[in-house]
């Protein structure tokens, strides 16, 4: 364990999203400074940032400026080229590690490297070709979803089969970019635990919130969860033998399916997370903070709920509503994007439903 | 009243200390960039500013430039030399307003003020030269204090004075400022309120706060106040009295002083005041949002109190017990000031004693 990062070291960030907007705002609260890089212009993280570096990922120059400029390196999406981590790594700490985003990244290794850890996740199969989806229709059955390995978010590069005739449809959908066929999971509702794993190895979990969704991105969260006390208990178990098993530093999202059989793991992300930002309002700590902590070599703060959330997140027109919101008690949280599409993720509003 | 402010907009900040920083922060939520303007160098707030000049306060091609990139201007400190107001007040609107700073600026002012709205303040007298002096300890008596008219702060521009023969000494040591003589108040304790005025004149005011100060510096405030159901009460009404005469936009802090006679306003700073930094985690909305949505056109949030919260100062050396409050479940809020000096604050502490 290295020393704690004091008042006036650097953050580097990858990626300028809202994330690294929000994770910039926290570590500001701690005396530390960020630098962003991010390929694209105007990124909202810019806004807040001590310094903000535009280039690509294969900028050899700016990524080796970048890491040189910083004392340790986060965040905000996995799909990171390896190219650039493997350039970066070498001029300072990448926190969380290579091991969770190689995990998390592929969605095969993920499934594989729960199923190994003894956790339940949905019957799965390797799919390069044609033959290996008939192979795995036949062995899982339909409804089932045809998912690429890599580079999936908000739904995106996925495909319903719902029965075998819908097998090489699905294949032509995704392009023939290698894939796993996940089997249908008849579950009830959809739970996330945002953990935090600290330098020193202790782990800190938020309450699981319950997520909704709609058209493959998250519409609400809403804590406490629809669990039983042994779910949210085995909730917070999964989640901490994640954290342990990738020896992970920072604060991870994992989203479980609740089912008659117990909890599920759909998939786990080596960041912040959206079904997270109710801790902005329903805590001392928000996740922003507890990840910069984490990956600042801090202890983690107290994450414990204080209030009953509802956080429903602002896409695409949803923007238009701050008006009216903003005659509300709701906190409102915007990134600052001003282009408004289909699907964008503009804001969020988190409603204190009752005090716990 | 002229439309919100909107994602994108720039807020326009004269001084950037540790309130610009968190008024940037506070700006970021709501999707607006700020722009600092501030002589030194490296100051606190550009950490988390979209932009900063650095420039004194009488370049006026720098704020020119300024005054023309913001669509609207505030401040974090309320000795801005007028000619720099003159000049940046035909180029884009400042809240609070002219009227609210000239009040505050000089202590007669803001007492003649005070008192024309039937507040009570301490007996107090114009101190141009020693003959004024003499007149004046006549009349109210010792103890009391001399206070130089402008730019004091944090107890600096302040003589004691015991006694008669302590006069003399008094106006040396304010080297002959424009001055007044304070009367002593015999007071149990000090409160302030947090009030904020929105454009279309709706007030809202924070629950009072008990603060304690050491060398003329606060240090810790604690909220709830100890005070009768009928004072807390009157300190709404006053904050309110002051907001409305002066038709302010934006936060105000007004210190007070609760006596067997009732409250006495000592004095009033047009800005987000360093008593109300325990809302950020006492309430949804805080001080500083309060104020970006007030000059921002925007509805005041809700500031209702949802914990008992003691705010502790760090002041100079205090930033070296960080590492063990980050053990504690204290939020810590430190300003990215590297150079510690002895009353130089550097940070807060929130704690939650108590959830209300």
């Amino acid at each position: 364990m290295t020393d704690p990062l004091h008042v006036g070291a650097t953050i580097g960030i990858l990626g300028g999203g809202q994330l690294g907007r929000m994770l910039s705002v926290a570590a500001s609260r701690l005396g530390l400074r960020t630098h962003i890089f991010e390929p694209g212009a105007n990124p909202p993280a810019a806004d807040v940032a001590h310094r903000v570096t535009t280039a690509s990922y294969d900028d050899a120059a700016a990524l080796t400026a970048f890491g040189r400029s910083v004392d340790v390196i986060t965040y905000e999406f996995e799909n990171i080229p390896t190219s650039a981590l493997d350039l970066l790594e070498a001029l300072a700490p990448i926190h969380p590690g290579r091991q969770a985003l190689a995990t998390s990244q592929d969605r095969l290794t993920e499934k594989t490297f729960l199923q190994r850890l003894g956790l339940q996740t949905a019957p799965f199969a390797d799919i390069a070709a044609m033959a290996d989806l008939t192979a795995a229709i036949a062995r899982i059955g339909t409804p089932a979803i045809l998912k690429t390995r890599r580079m999936g978010y908000d739904g995106k590069g996925q495909a319903r089969i719902m029965g075998p005739d819908d097998a090489a449809a699905a294949l032509a959908d995704i392009e023939g970019a290698p894939a796993i066929l996940e089997g249908f999971i008849d579950f009830s509702h959809e739970v996330s635990v945002i953990g935090a794993r600290a330098t020193d190895g202790s782990v800190a979990c938020y309450d699981p919130g319950e997520n909704l969704h709609e058209a493959g991105i998250l519409r609400t969260t809403t804590v406490p969860a629809r669990l039983t006390p042994a779910l949210r208990t085995d909730a917070v178990l999964i989640a901490a033998k994640i954290l342990n098993a990738l020896d992970y530093v920072g604060v991870m999202g994992v989203e479980l399916f609740v089912t008659p059989q117990g909890l599920i793991v759909n998939e786990f992300a080596p960041r912040v997370h959206n079904s997270g930002h109710w801790t902005q309002n329903g805590c001392i700590i928000c996740q922003f903070e507890q990840h910069i902590r984490a990956i600042a070599g801090w202890p983690l703060g107290d994450g414990m709920r204080h209030a009953d959330v509802v956080m429903e997140n602002l896409i695409g027109e949803d923007v238009n509503r701050v008006p009216d919101l903003a005659k509300t008690g709701a906190a409102i949280h915007l990134y600052g994007k001003s282009g408004v599409k289909p699907g964008r993720k503009m804001g969020h509003v988190n409603r204190i439903v009752k005090r716990a």
